[in-house]
């Protein structure tokens, strides 16, 4: 099956040693005879610490794997916490996971508490919305998603892709500690690009405790492809009843024509 | 004080006694010394019935609401239930109400369960949506938000401008009643048009019962009035902390490029 | 419209500084062609600090209100955070408003999660009942309501009357502090006295952060003229279903008769 | 021990029947060694439909139970499902057992979701309310009290007396069938004195199903015996704490005054 | 009534001071006329702290009531708070009560917020999955079952014995006194042995608080009194409709040979 | 990887030919170069429908999945929605998939409400338990699990084989469409056996609707596949926190001794 990774931002050559490390990370982990491609939204703002930029960002996500789908991609995943999960699933017929959701479901079957740990207040409150949205609140802890301070930067992104023990591991942990005195057992990392950093700098738990660092870019790859392989092997894709119905391209089109899309 | 109502749609001809009755029945209840007007986004695909295109016209409703913004308006209120209410509080810093949020809250004041019924499938969802994201499924029934049949259509729309007797009131009393018998003491007008259209036409009961019909509409209004009331007698508008806090406007401005809003 | 605030207390000398300030802070806010006439309980046993105290000191309230819609009030408020909402909704025809109610539908569109802070332990059960009651937990912090310590008192409040910042101040900040930590977005406050006194003093927000102080009070007299609005203009008061289905004055008079209240 | 159970209305004449009925009904099932008196509110307006007259009615209850502890009683038992239980247990030092939440706990250990067939829709959002408060909503069914139609009224008591099978019951079955078909497995009768009558003439269950009518009134005095017993036991009633604190009586002095009730 | 407890362990010789401080406390709380005999599974493991060795050694504990009804008992009571109180319910028709449901359930009429203080990791996750199922989680703190540190032993079972204060007690009190800091009204000893063996010490509040620390088993004992008076004098035990109808014996044979347990 | 499904049951003669379709069916949908074994209890007392005996049936599950370990398979699927999962987790350091919780989860992907259609009341309630317990109930319709009736026998499994449009669908759609009324968009098949007799037979939607019918069993398999992708390239199996903690198997020893398990 050909997968198809969405990258929220442009490729900048400023991360290009990010872009790759993902790449290298996340093709690793994908099943044989499977293949895992990676885009880019060169037309995107950039990174967003706002619910409106999301919004406006998510109109270029929801495009993106409607191309990819076009391109006869077997299944797309939406490479950030922040996404149009519900929008992407109306618009294709192929399986859309996002790194927020799947890796949401599958910490349900790791332990009975879970939390996420991000690195921005906006972001957070946009997972914690999602959380809810999804019925899965009885699950998390209270105050469910929170953030290290001081938020992350470029600069603390390319630092950890050498030395995340530097000054991200501690304000990681720091918060992840506060949420396991609150009762949880597994910690998200609530960003699609630290999760790997960690995982590949053999960072699994969180230190002197047992409970696991969950890389939810990696979970997510896995789970699209069973999502994938469900649906080549059965046919289900989703529900085609009441708000998951399909659209008719020509219902969008007004809509697109307004941001220039076409 | 100065408030503005956002069409979700184009000032089309076809509507224009909808638009007309939608300003007479709006303006006569709005307080003494206020002033209520209508903007229409010219730019928009116009109805929309998916979600994803719901997505697309409520970068244009933030957007208009903003441009009310920086035209002085002391209010804005976002005209229909499908609506980017948090986006647009977010970016503004003057009172943003929706017909959705307002009269939701109103219900509340008026029994003990509500119910809303709306005008087609994906509207239902889309504010079922809302209702759980504010927190108040509580104090709806289940299946808060139920769907006239056959949908609604621009006949039933203009029809239902001198005669909602004859089709619409029909089906939407249908949806009522069940509503009620699964405990409804209140049932809103998931529409912002119909709202209005059926309470100037007198139907303030669904028939044979003590069950108001709410105008959402007429709520919405009288609560934004409040609303800025509240910002201009105590400064009061809105949290600054966390996920509401202000965006600087050049935080968006890579994402409105992207959609050719500048 | 002419509109009644009903304090709980008789006018108690002592306070006279409090009750003029009351007066003169609520009826700035008033809208233009607006009246707000305060109306006080002669009879009643005075402050109180237990549920039975106030559930005889609630049929004064409603004794009150209804008294206030035979004099041909459009509408009234209960000026206090425990009071008997439905049952005087129960009784009145006209728009009942409560500091309560009111002030926490307000904070639904003000930000995430709110939290209430008060100033004495029944009064803080009594607020939570409330807040259960009304079907809002999920939109407030855990342990929702906190109260400042120690209790407050007369001397406080008359201290506050002119020093909020000598020791309310501080209390009220040290408990609203703990609240943000858990999240909250919002603080109001739990008490219809402090709020305007906070407030007229120019206390907007909690020190050092971008959370909002909600004068309560403010918002209740701004929200009743929404509703007083909205029966003026559109006929709508509340359901008259089930539960909320109006009483004839002769069902009630047996349980007056046993309370010396006719 | 010596129990106290307090009915909510005088002593009239017209049901003697039915006073004498429940006496002999309830004190039969009393352990050997316990006593159970019934006492009367002679002053109360008698039956009542209305929040605000329960709110007055509850008065008189809460007074009777004080009443019944400073005459020695080791427990009272509040005898109506609509009552003012935390108010009382506030005030007093010894166990305060209700109908209502006695027989609601009762259900818990009897099947997984229990419903309350009540005989009059006041009386159903009364009960709505408290299985609310209680936070007992999870183990009910949807809409969880329901209503017999034509409600209640005297004369289907009287007949009810000796002829339960003429009109209730077919009534009441009614009811408690849709509540099966919604998922019910214990049907609670929602009022103190149908429930002993059912029994009495030998109706356990609903016809042609395995679904028990519980005797809410007969549970209650069970439960009493035991909350009772836990006291004589091992000194405990009741948390001290927040909102449970005991009041001292000068505190309600003033109330009492007001209402005449010293 | 004849009543029979039934431990989970052997009568171990090592806690025999244990077994007769346990038989004396509790036989002193029955009521006149009614007999507690205790039963030991002699078969057992022992003490465990893992999901599946309870699930092991709660076939012992089913097989136990079983033959306890076999016995003619009246009623019968699971001695620990990790038990398989639905399985032995669905196949006994004479009451079965449990330390945790009773408590539970009374803990409920005694405050507003509880709180379940537990002596191993793995009962308090036991525990909490208890309160979920039994859909009483509104009712209780958030993380409802905390543990006291270091977990209990041997050693510390047989000291508190004779001197709680030692060691036991400020583990417990410590633990205790964050659960109240949560908002806590009653503290219930989440272990069938350190409850009596607090209260025949005069431990009956944590010090220096108004909360009292309930003793689950005795509240059980007396709760199932009442479940089985219920029963004697009204013939209702359970329902036999769903989940909860009754099971031949010949449906569980099978399973009870492939264990050897006949 | 070595996948290792167990079934609930021993391999009986009468449903060799079931055995074989299921073992068709699951071996077509792995992904190449995956294995999947299947495992029968031929200790197993066989199908059993009550609460009891799936407690019983489930040790010998458990035991069958330490086996499995044992015997170096990469993952264990129980193959039957009644299950002992959390146990079984417990004590395996390997992925523990079920019908069950596997397919709740992927239907959580694929609409806004699920159903899950069973075959017999006591498996409802088993089913209904589980999605409580794993906190799902809010993405459910109310009674989200429902039973077909008659209820299924080994008849009716024989003649679904080949015959599913017989009766077994008749029954199956009939209780789906009240689902979808209630708002169901997926409906689960609540069996491991008839899930993919359906999909074999071509039965993806119920007819005349655009809801899917999940075949549980297949999804089970593929996010078993994902789950120990996860595993092997990211050595993330399950949290060893709190109840998750690993049991050394000494101390689950005395039980299994009682039930003569070694």
């Amino acid at each position: 099956m050909q997968l198809c990774w969405i990258h929220p931002t442009p490729r900048t050559t400023e991360l290009e040693a990010l872009w790759q490390a993902l790449a290298t990370s996340m093709s690793a982990i994908v099943a044989p005879g499977n293949r895992l491609d990676f885009r880019f939204l060169e037309n995107s703002g950039g990174f967003t610490r706002s619910l409106y930029a999301e919004h406006l960002n998510s109109v270029l996500m929801v495009e993106a794997a409607i191309q990819a789908q076009d391109e006869d991609y077997d299944g797309v995943l939406l490479g950030c916490w922040n996404d149009p999960l519900w929008e992407a699933r109306e618009m294709l017929d192929i399986p859309v996971a996002s790194v927020g959701e799947q890796s949401l479901l599958a910490a349900l079957t790791m332990g009975h508490r879970f939390a996420v740990v991000t690195v921005a207040e906006k972001t957070a409150f946009a997972i914690e919305r999602d959380i809810q949205a999804y019925g899965l609140s009885e699950r998390a802890i209270r105050q469910p998603v929170r953030t290290i301070r001081p938020f992350s930067d470029t600069n603390l992104l390319k630092e950890s892709l050498t030395h995340p023990e530097s000054r991200f591991l501690p304000r990681f942990e720091n918060v992840a500690r506060q949420c396991i005195a609150d009762g949880a057992e597994i910690i998200l990392v609530g960003c699609a690009y630290y999760g790997p950093l960690l995982r590949r700098a053999g960072h699994y738990q969180i230190t002197g405790t047992a409970v696991p660092i969950v890389d939810a870019s990696a979970i997510a790859v896995k789970y699209l492809e069973a999502m994938t392989g469900v649906a080549q092997t059965t046919s289900l894709v989703k529900s085609y009843a009441n708000a998951f119905a399909g659209v008719p391209s020509t219902a969008i089109e007004g809509g697109r024509d307004a941001l220039s899309l076409r």
